[in-house]
């Protein structure tokens, strides 16, 4: 047994992975696999929230998922794709080891999701090259998928996340400061009770496509990568 | 004033118009509009319910949306694109006269609603040649949209149905013999409650869009119809 | 156990499937499932061979691959997408009981090709339906997938078939009146040897993805049906 | 008769034009055309061979196939799309005065080759006008086409190579520190035997499609640019 | 010399020809090609016109171009892709032997011309089957194009046609029933100024992209058939 | 009553805005809405006329058409997406308080006009982040729009401009470095007539499709912005 990843979800803000596959991670960490969630940012120009509190949010999100959770702390909004904030990427893709990383979506409204996923899928390859002057040992993750944007089309895969509904609303529940309705803060889209129908709405969407209550989805490259699969085949 | 219609929608049985576009068909009878639903099929060959039930149910449904209701009674599942069925369509069009046509999903797993699609696409455009051997006046829709199917990418246009969600889906279930789980019955998809869910859910996401509770979704032609547009514009 | 079929590879022509799947056929056999093939035609109005000889033909190929085969014998060439021809389809589904169907390719340069996806895959669809007049017990394939046409884009699934290449090339060439070079016949496109390395030439393309030998593709519908995973997870 | 190029291939690394379309070069050059390889990178951060050995395997596999080749020497996987890095292919370009230039796959599984896309697309246009500070004379190339990432669709055209085959595929060879089975070095994805029949496969499927042995494949905008068709009318 | 077509034009009505390829049809003829019109009707549904009319004047059209014209007298907007019209479709092919057929637009707003475009291309096909009950040799094209819809993307492959843009539209001018405005007659879309104007506009369009006065446009499969690239070699 | 901008158009050059929407601008001057372009350069880099020129040309166009009219002054073609021309892009907006922006094309032949694409999506965005390190205060745009690039397919909203169009064309023939045939001048590809005759065809071809005699083209996000829709409205 090793301590690599079995998955790793990349956000840009922490909140992106459970607003989008806080339903996997928990299946992940019920079945026993080892996985993670790496935010880029710590969403520190939100217009709701101190980096403090989100960082608090974003740790009591991952103890209730049961996943591990770095906060990699780029500047929020204004992280470019130059080569040093890549090689904090590779460095960590390095070090966790995951055999399959979760991307923001490349096609969203937000700019800062389109350049993560650019950033993660452009590190991800090449965290592997064995002389590229980086720290750590080589490591290139087996599979990259990502999440859909806002309006997304087919998804490629569903993953039926019925038996952890409850504790993955309940992590995105903990962004207190995002999402709960609250007079004194000013308002934002995502603090909007539309947004959080949203997910659950499209969690119901993709449930009806298997005829389950909840599902998330994933896109990735084609062909669909066995690790992928593998690693699917694990979630009950 | 005329009696042409502002809105007619088809379906390719009793109930396929109410899953999509229910609340589009309530609000614009609301706000004093003329619509219709044109069901190709009584939807004779449906597992559950026999063809009588389903007509009582389609019309206690267009009544609770303020809808007229006409079946036309081809063969379930068994109509074919040929002239005869495209003529019973023209003859519809030239009577109903209406200014926006809604046609069931291109590309949906249903083969009905594929084939559906066609004939009144085709129809909608051949109503309108003056010298078609058709009875009636000949008369042109002014713009054809259609609706989602299963996996529906970014819609075109959606349209808030929040205020008539609950009329909207009390028409829905209506449709008792289809969507209500009753054991003495066989099962099938859509009587899953999973498939209720799916319109639920859909109609949260399209509304997280828009950033109102329910909402429902449209595609159509490039350049978007001006007509459809008028049309939409009515809807409050 | 069960005499349903865990596959049913669906060509236009006796040697279609074996040009696109016969790797994934004999994997199959040679996993212990059930696999077959039905043939829509004979393919009596081929350049080369007549109906007889390529019948002949496609049963020692079946024996190659340890498969069952089904020649429907509609005709070549002329066959229409009428009820007539989908009715005999989905007697074959419902005989035969496959999990999974492969079509032809929708896109393919070969009319008889795209016709057969269309009649395969409403038939596939409409031999679940209860209440269709048709003989048989209804049944629903759990997932319909499909080759690639003659220009193919990256593929959904590929299937290493490494271990059963010279088999699966075997049964090729048991269609010797159509592969053969023969200097007494009319030369064909599929008779010159550059078709044959096609076959070749896209296996080794895309073994190259998985970094295998030989490898076949599949495409299919979003979601991706766990009932095609479970299957190819069976072909080792 | 001037000395500007007819054909100029552009690729990340060395062994990247060899690998796509090395039939094409050797072609252009027996058929009295003038033709070179720009390399961006010396593929100094390659798992296997030194930047040295890869200059030399590069310079005997431009010998080979007849060809001028200049390597740039930016960074191996670190060059970025900045203008420095424009401005030394601008410079290229206007000395180099390329009818047509071939640059990487936009969408390949490398970051570079993607980069290397931009930024050569980006360069060929800058090039060409009259006040850009950078030293040359302006230059546009006539045309600007593209090969195909590991997953191509299907492709714009396609050139028979057959008569050059055994020479192209020696040209390969000549980059014996990447592409040979070697036990003491580390294993990579392209000394795999799979890679280098990776590209004899796609060889064999695109000679299929014009029923020759051996083909390689291009793409390019629309409309199909007339000095592209040109060169190509003169490859025999 | 052979009487074999160098160029056939298919429309679904006398006209469409010379909407979309007049100057392409009047290039062939002023190079010394042979070329042709295949109408698969008269018309004879037409608001303005009779089919008499209609012939008249397309058959002055036809010797303004300096091309051959066959009208197939399939019933307007009624026929069918059945056998029978397939037929007739292959018999024109085998007796006329084009090497280049151009069809209607696949996705254009008319459905006569989807279905047209459909049953050429299949009936292209079918033609070359020494064995397909048919009378005549057989005989398929070498390339099938196409023109585009009313809402053209990139075209593949633009044609200058200003040498002959006169001729061009006093070809189409030739149609007075159809395009002249008339207030004695019912009002149609093509009568109206605005559609002359877009079929000028298009080939001012399609002329700027390679600078010049006025240019069609042609779309076909990938990869691009060399023999349509060498038909429109010949076209100066 | 607000100074907030109805509309403003980012072009990447002067002249850039008129070529594509001239027509929407001197549109929404004449219905008393305010409306503004926003030039990101100068132009300095133009093969014909200074900057000074350019600057001049450019004021009198907005004057002919009745706008407002910044020029940024970012270095012409070597202008890059970093933050600090994010930033002056954010300022912009949060001054001008626009409800809707026109974009260039994403996918341009001209680099520049793609970049700018990218910059102002993203500045857009980012301008309604409340603490975003930028001067005043926050401000989004309710909708994103932009124009075809030289090849465009289906527009998703066409504009009749009829009503305007000698104006629009004098605001074009403004810029006489540009698109003035002169001799003393060096050839260029906008300044041969072909090139103008391209605005003018494009607009016919648009105005066919609403059977008017010019129309202007947009494109823009799924669903259409409401904002985008309601401006169009409001143009007569």
């Amino acid at each position: 047994m090793t301590d690599d990843l079995d998955l790793l979800v990349i956000g840009a803000h922490p909140d992106d992975a459970e607003v989008h596959v806080g339903g996997i991670l928990a299946l992940a960490a019920r079945n026993g696999l080892r996985a993670g969630i790496l935010d880029l940012t710590a969403g520190d120009l939100g217009t709701r929230g101190s980096a403090a509190t989100r960082r608090d949010e974003a740790m009591a999100s991952a103890a209730i998922l049961g996943v591990e959770r770095t906060i990699l702390d780029l500047p929020d909004a204004r992280f470019d794709e130059g080569e040093a904030n890549r090689l904090k990427l590779m460095e960590q893709f390095r070090a966790l080891r995951p055999a399959v990383v979760i991307l923001p979506a490349p096609e969203d409204r937000h700019p800062d999701h389109r350049r993560a996923f650019r950033l993660g899928q452009d590190a991800a390859y090449y965290a592997g090259l064995k002389n590229y002057p980086c720290p750590g040992t080589p490591w290139r993750p087996q599979a990259v998928a990502w999440v859909g944007g806002e309006t997304p089309g087919a998804p490629d895969l569903v993953v039926d996340v019925s038996a952890v509904w409850e504790q993955r609303m309940a992590a995105l529940d903990a962004f207190g400061s995002q999402f709960r309705p609250d007079p004194s803060q000013p308002p934002t889209r995502i603090s909007d009770p539309a947004f959080r129908r949203g997910v659950e709405g499209r969690a119901m969407h993709w449930g009806s496509l298997i005829v389950v209550s909840w599902a998330e989805a994933l896109w990735t490259v084609r062909p669909i990568p066995p690790a992928l699969l593998a690693l699917l085949g694990k979630l009950r």
